[in-house]
């Protein structure tokens, strides 16, 4: 593993345990086993790492949303689809946890979030597509509905663990299959009758 | 207007314009008119202010959600249900903005809000219920699907605002709207055909 990888993952580790705002990047240095000299010859500041952390998971998911090569998809793939969500939702949780406020105090790293965010609209409406022409999905009806669609399932992935936080439960592993459940929820009416049961 | 009142629309009005991070009781008497002495006699902080416009919003959530006596309920109904709820949110948005960093930051505060919330949720069901004896929704399959359907209109409710924000989105009140189409894409599968559009 590279230094950089290894600083990237202390970080994760720490900023997921105790949250972004008490862990300095003397923590990170430490927890890592190196100098503050060293991590800073790869980050100058703790921005740059959590801009670091949300390139890798702007990266898996997308890698996530990948639809399988040469053959149809299956419901199965789209349950797929949603628990990879989730569980890239559940490594990477301190962003989400702090989703609102991280954006809200670092303009670079909200530019880029919108960007790619728009790019993850646009390859949900290429799925939603394709799992139509594979005869799973019923067609919806306009592009406003697969619009609203996209919509709601993005609001739930990423305020699954603040709304957890909100409602007082215990923000847990287990908790992912819930969210997986809502977003199947969500989806089952478009599901053609006999291709399963959710 | 008494007093209590007057510093509490007045704090609504800062808090929704300038987050309530910036706002201090100062600022708040100042706007108001009075001296910070008079303010102190009906609030000894800042939390507390915030507490009681929580209390309203709850309030005000709660009359929203109140059946008509003595009628079926109807699909228009339901949507001004969902009107009335995004307009809350509106008059409200620094509570929503600010949900998640407000309820960690007051555990007296998130105490409530998960009492309150757990009560909106009973009151949902209700609800779902009542549409359903009167004909309106396709009863729902199981306990289970009603739970899930109440979770995903609660997080497209409590999260629409902050939803809009990190897409980049202008947060403002004609998004309003677009909220309201979302819910009722959530609900419109479960709608029985022929009882209108959405």
């Amino acid at each position: 593993m590279s230094t950089r990888e290894k600083i990237l993952d202390t970080a994760l580790a720490l900023f997921n345990k105790n949250g972004t705002a008490t862990v300095s990047t003397n923590h990170i240095a430490e927890a890592a086993g190196m100098s503050p000299g060293n991590l800073y010859y790869h980050f100058h500041n703790k921005e740059e790492i959590i801009r670091a952390l949300f390139e890798r998971l702007h990266a898996a998911n997308a890698a996530g949303f990948e639809l399988p090569i040469g053959k149809q998809p299956s419901l199965h793939d789209l349950q797929e689809f949603i628990r990879f969500n989730y569980k890239t939702l559940w490594q990477y949780r301190f962003a989400y946890r702090e989703l609102v406020a991280l954006l809200r105090s670092d303009p670079k790293l909200k530019n880029r979030f919108v960007e790619v965010r728009q790019r993850g609209l646009e390859g949900f409406r290429q799925l939603v597509n394709a799992f139509a022409a594979a005869g799973m999905l019923q067609t919806l009806e306009t592009t406003a509905e697969i619009e609203n669609l996209a919509q709601v399932i993005w609001i739930i992935s990423e305020f699954w663990l603040n709304s957890l936080e909100i409602s007082g439960e215990t923000v847990n592993k287990s908790q992912m299959e819930r969210g997986v459940k809502l977003m199947l929820q969500v989806l089952k009416p478009y599901i053609k009758k006999g291709e399963a049961r959710v």
